[in-house]
């Protein structure tokens, strides 16, 4: 089980990849972003972008479900109060393999409950050119290990 | 047409509802956040949260998807540089009614573009008891009107 204190500050890891389909960017449109260049080839090429684009979200969501599959698995995270400065840097297109990255940027005791961290940590996805895509800063509440309290 | 002039700081919108079930919940989790809570009832039950809720990533396309589908059919939007003070306040669950609220609370030219406007429109969700369950700040591009080039 891995608690509050096996994320130091400081620390950062690799969240391996994950490549984007135009199938994966047209379905989650569909439901949740349907603006013409997330929705297909022609509307893209027609639009600013010059082609199909994720959503800003299901980038996002991408990054998140690196983060969840290769760091949250057997811990004591209990959820998360928001994110801040979220950036989309650069548009995401079909056949990018986006690789994923957290640094870990601050840790700070829960006003309320004094078995709980509250962790501030800086995420970002590149592509395979090494390019940023986009950025984040994730919060997010873990107990402590019990015998630290 | 609707361009960023059609959008004036300080007026607010109405964007509809959704309401959330347990399949949306368990399908978007399954995609990008298979944390225990997001991915059954049962395990929601074992967690802090005391059932399942939704993923906050979920719960803010929700948003969107009311936001695109209200305000941004036929506009003149072309992306977003990304969102600030994005918070979770309080658990999205299985039968909850969100409905939208957007706000427009400044805009700013382009520091690269004469012909567009970046808006900065504060969004929410509210219940249908009137807690409000998340809110954001997005910025987004518009081009100008034309004529007011």
């Amino acid at each position: 089980m891995r608690f509050a204190e096996d994320y130091p500050v400081g620390s950062s890891f690799e969240l391996g990849s994950h490549i984007v389909t135009a199938e994966e960017i047209t379905r989650f449109a569909t439901q949740y972003d349907p603006q013409p260049y997330h929705l297909s080839e022609a509307e893209g090429q027609q639009s600013a972008f010059g082609g199909l684009i994720a959503s800003g979200w299901n980038t996002a969501a991408i990054w998140m479900s690196l983060y969840v599959r290769a760091m949250l698995e057997d811990s004591s995270v209990e959820g998360s109060p928001g994110v801040d400065e979220l950036r989309w840097l650069t548009p995401v297109r079909p056949g990018d393999e986006l690789f994923g990255h957290v640094e870990v940027a601050g840790m700070v005791p829960s006003l309320t409950r004094r078995d709980v961290l509250t962790l501030r940590k800086k995420g970002w996805l590149t592509r395979g050119d090494g390019e940023t895509v986009m950025s984040l800063v994730l919060h997010s509440r873990f107990t402590r290990r019990p015998s630290a309290n």
